[in-house]
């Protein structure tokens, strides 16, 4: 199955368009965790079990679990592991190097641990993404405009006229030829989903930003979503893993993720609909 | 002590400008060797004992561990607990995201593993490289002009007549309070090293390319070198780890380890001596 495929499916029949960022900081953990890797891993059992059926995926970022050390890839590994196969599942390890590094880390990230996607970033350029865009179950979202203060530095230069990064949208659309790229868009900056969404109408975006980061959801759904009112995939993590830090921190997970989706939900039928 | 002083006295004392790239691939050990994560460490013992006392450091990219899986981790910990402390140790991830996350690779890199330096993406800009430079005992080279084919898809956009990677350099100097910048840059474009070295004098230059990849070893020491003859790093790998494949693959790594630096140092006598 392709991953655009296996994306709407699982959008659809979870009616959702929310990606739960499972950043595990054990620092954070609920007080009746042990501090540990399996502490993580526990923790993170819990909050799959209580979120999967409101979400379309789980956003992995890599530096929380390669924090752990030796046992970090474990970790993950036991983590995905968890996550029901209908859900979609990416290793956001903003991957960029020269083209037979790149396939080493596909190897890493679609064969060993068995990610549907990742996140690249373009400034390498297409020998650094095209070894994970080779097979089209599998998606990479290249970093567009990200969600933090120095998204400013590079991405907003403009060239001709226009930013770095709508040269970057533009780029990869013509490296599209098997619909398996994706882009990254933060929730930050609201006024430019919509012009972004215009340049590339059918990817998926990946839109970080909204929870502790204050994007804005509306304008996230409105004009991340494509025509049809899909392929956002909107990520929230903090927000949803730390609702609570009291023994019903599960319970406090699944509220804020179901309130994020009914937001979600209300205004892909108002503007969708 | 500062990484650039650490770099100028192992420099100084091995007489070397040569940094070994361990991006060891199970594929392409000598016979004799399992293909396994333990396989791995044998080969870089063998690696490291045979020509610590020619290189100024070693490069170990990343991704060849992570493509071990579990065992990754503990493989890259192992290697470096082999390499002499006196020399530099790069992990070259090519990381890059927001703060709070660059902060968890920070602690993986530097904290758990121990590595002396660090190469980063600058798409995401001074948030996503800061927590790499907040301590002067460690390093982070930025990517500016790479290698690869695809360097030319987005590095070499032209931005008021002057190339992004130029934008790249100047605006990262503006970050270096402390020193502990560098750049990475491609062997692979000589003529472009006289100028990118001109806009950064001071800072080391990590140039990958020469060997398999082609590149220019004379104009890698002529332009990579600040004014005193130092401070580049020049990187070879696959020729240096895989010059034989026989049993006396050590010797044989040795032997080339030793025409590099042989050849660095006619180089940097014709043009600093």
């Amino acid at each position: 199955m392709t991953f655009q495929k296996k994306l709407q499916s699982v959008q659809r029949k979870h009616r959702s368009l929310l990606c739960i960022g499972l950043d595990t900081d054990r620092r954070l953990l609920p007080a009746h965790f042990p501090r540990t890797a399996d502490g993580v891993v526990a923790f993170n059992r819990a909050i799959i079990e209580a979120t999967s059926d409101l979400a379309c995926g789980y956003k992995l970022n890599l530096a929380f679990y390669e924090a752990l050390g030796r046992d970090g890839w474990r970790v993950m590994d036991e983590t995905l592991r968890l996550i029901p196969r209908s859900l979609v599942t990416i290793g956001d390890g903003k991957r960029g190097d020269i083209c037979n590094t790149a396939e080493q880390y596909a190897q890493a990230l679609y064969n060993e641990l068995g990610f549907d996607a990742v996140t690249v970033h373009p400034y390498m350029g297409f020998d650094s993404v095209e070894p994970f865009i080779r097979d089209a179950s599998r998606c990479a979202f290249v970093l567009a405009l990200t969600s933090n203060e120095g998204s400013k530095d590079f991405q907003r230069l403009t060239l001709g006229g226009k930013p770095l990064y709508e040269k970057v949208i533009h780029t990869v659309t013509k490296w599209n030829t098997k619909k398996n790229i994706g882009l990254v868009v933060g929730a930050t900056h609201p006024d430019e989903l919509e012009p972004i969404r215009a340049l590339a109408p059918t990817m998926p975006l990946l839109i970080p930003g909204i929870g502790k980061q204050g994007g804005d959801l509306k304008a996230a759904v409105r004009y991340g979503c494509d025509k049809k009112g899909e392929f956002a995939l909107i990520n929230a993590g903090r927000s949803i893993l730390y609702a609570s830090s009291a023994r019903n921190f599960a319970r406090a997970a699944r509220k804020e993720a179901t309130r994020l989706r009914s937001h979600m939900q209300r205004y892909q039928e108002q503007f969708f609909g």
